[in-house]
């Protein structure tokens, strides 16, 4: 029955990063072999060649094309580049255009049926822009790829999922770029998320407030009055279980013990100091809104310890168990047959 | 050898909320009891009310003047007003005016040496200000107290301390609050806090960064460059163990794990969303800078579970436990004898 596995397609992340070393040491894990069948799509040289060096085990058939693997049922590489000597922990133009090669073509599958979701292994946002693409992140490439107006990011661990409001910006911009429409669009997102790929019936979501005390009615900030309130009021007549603003500092602690099934936050550290205080090491990136599956780890390319051996695989790992959980749920709620488990 | 026990003055806090239960409640455990001589500065009648409705033991010898305590070795309580009917629950100026009398006499028994430290069980900030005294709350008014200047306030538990550089003020005002004197006067504060107080020889201070990705160089903000990364590096030019500005999404994890003594954060709730989640039951408020030992459970009134019997004395005890660590640990520093444990 190992073909009715669903497949996973796993871009190879950028070369001279941690992604090789990380996707190696998941495809060692029975849990993700029984599981799924995964692709990986990048540079069969590279991967070999890191395998050999870190005496890790090279479990993939390599393919040119695609057709000799869909009746196939062992886990391959689709090998798109062969990149001589790509340096661990460094920046170049050749690894980074690479990078982009391996996201464009698992989006170009999973957007054709041929695979059931990816998994994105880390870039280096230097060489990637150096590469030729044009974006500040996978996420933005994403929804550029599936052309996708309404997204946003996802992190989350066993205890604990955040939706970021806002993401790279200064701190004291933070409130400038709030806006009801946007808190609105995103309450709905992770609504709808949760519902369609992690089965959650009715998701209990709620807002975290921008200012301390939730802005201690209006004394510590009109953010909530002029903008979450109404927001999350408007919701609520949607049928959306979601809270008014709640102080922040109070919050995390209901929602590690399943108050709520995802918390909404206003800005980058709100929401990634929690996560990260607990899931360090097995966060997950998940992008919600696109039109396919799409999961990472939650850590960048570590260039410092790239092919030394020393990079961990549990965050890889959780996101393609989190893939294989949304593609499930989204098949129940198609009404299909699940996958076996 | 009863009498060498530090002596810890516990002002009552508000007659209405759950101080006087919280109290109690601490007065039953025997590791409390058999380390300190608590001397509750407050409401007899009220205790003595709560003790019989809440059937919880009332072991204090009540006191008119303190001279009938000097030559005493049970745990007893000043009574300074004669509450009638404080109301669980209900804003008054009778129990905000009563709670500011408590601090003040707990604040200057402290100051004259007849109490060792003072934990202050929680007020109701608008019952204080409407019984007269004009302080947002605590720490200004022990500020006010003791003609202290440079202080600020600390929250911890077993595994973080985090000390704030802006507390009460709208996020979108934080950044224009930074000041490189404040950061550094803070800086400082923590070291001389953390060596005489807490008995940590060379205090590993971590700061946190405002901005995301420590602002990803000038990218998502310029208060690392302008304000933290200077403050810091003139605190280390003083021979102080402080780190540069760090991402705070990360920071935390490495300061659980015992790698900074405290972490030095510039807004309330990047502080406080970590410390809460892991002690939300049992955080400590600690005042540095004070010329007495001070310190709070890190919990309001609670007037909705006021007089209920619902109250937990976790956070008060820890309070405790904590203003004995620095009472014991100031009298080491300063070449005394260090009570016995």
């Amino acid at each position: 029955m190992q073909a009715s596995l669903p497949k996973i397609g796993i871009s190879m992340g950028d070369p001279a990063g941690i992604g090789p070393e990380i996707i190696l040491k998941a495809l060692t894990d029975e849990k993700v072999l029984n599981t799924c069948l995964p692709l990986v799509i990048g540079d069969s040289g590279v991967l070999h060649e890191m395998a050999k060096k870190l005496d890790i085990p090279f479990p993939l058939t390599s393919l040119d094309t695609l057709s000799d693997w869909q009746d196939n049922s062992s886990p391959a590489i689709l090998s798109l580049t062969s990149l001589q000597h790509a340096v661990c922990g460094e920046v170049s133009k050749s690894s980074g255009h690479a990078s982009g090669l391996y996201i464009q073509k698992a989006a170009e599958l999973a957007l054709g049926g041929e695979i059931d979701g990816i998994v994105t292994a880390p870039i280096n946002k230097e060489s990637f822009n150096l590469g030729g693409f044009d974006y500040p992140g996978h996420t933005e490439f994403l929804a550029h790829l599936t052309k996708t107006e309404n997204y946003a990011m996802m992190l989350m661990g066993e205890t604990l999922r955040v939706v970021l409001l806002t993401i790279h910006c200064p701190l004291m911009e933070v409130a400038g770029r709030l806006t009801r429409e946007d808190t609105i669009r995103i309450i709905r997102l992770s609504h709808e998320t949760l519902k369609t790929y992690f089965a959650i019936e009715n998701p209990r979501i709620a807002l975290a407030s921008l200012n301390p005390h939730a802005g201690e009615g209006g004394l510590f900030g009109e953010e909530e009055e002029q903008i979450l309130i109404p927001a999350s009021r408007m919701a609520r007549e949607e049928g959306i279980d979601v809270t008014e603003p709640l102080p922040a500092d109070t919050l995390f602690f209901s929602a590690v013990r399943g108050k709520y099934d995802i918390v909404v936050c206003p800005y980058h550290d709100q929401g990634l100091i929690p996560l990260k205080l607990l899931h360090f090491e097995d966060g997950v990136n998940v992008t919600l809104g696109l039109p396919i599956v799409r999961t990472s780890p939650d850590h960048g390319t570590a260039f410092d310890i790239a092919g030394k051996g020393l990079a961990k695989p549990e965050s890889i790992k959780a996101a393609i168990f989190t893939a294989l959980t949304m593609i499930r749920a989204k098949k129940t709620s198609q009404g299909g047959i699940a996958y076996e488990k």
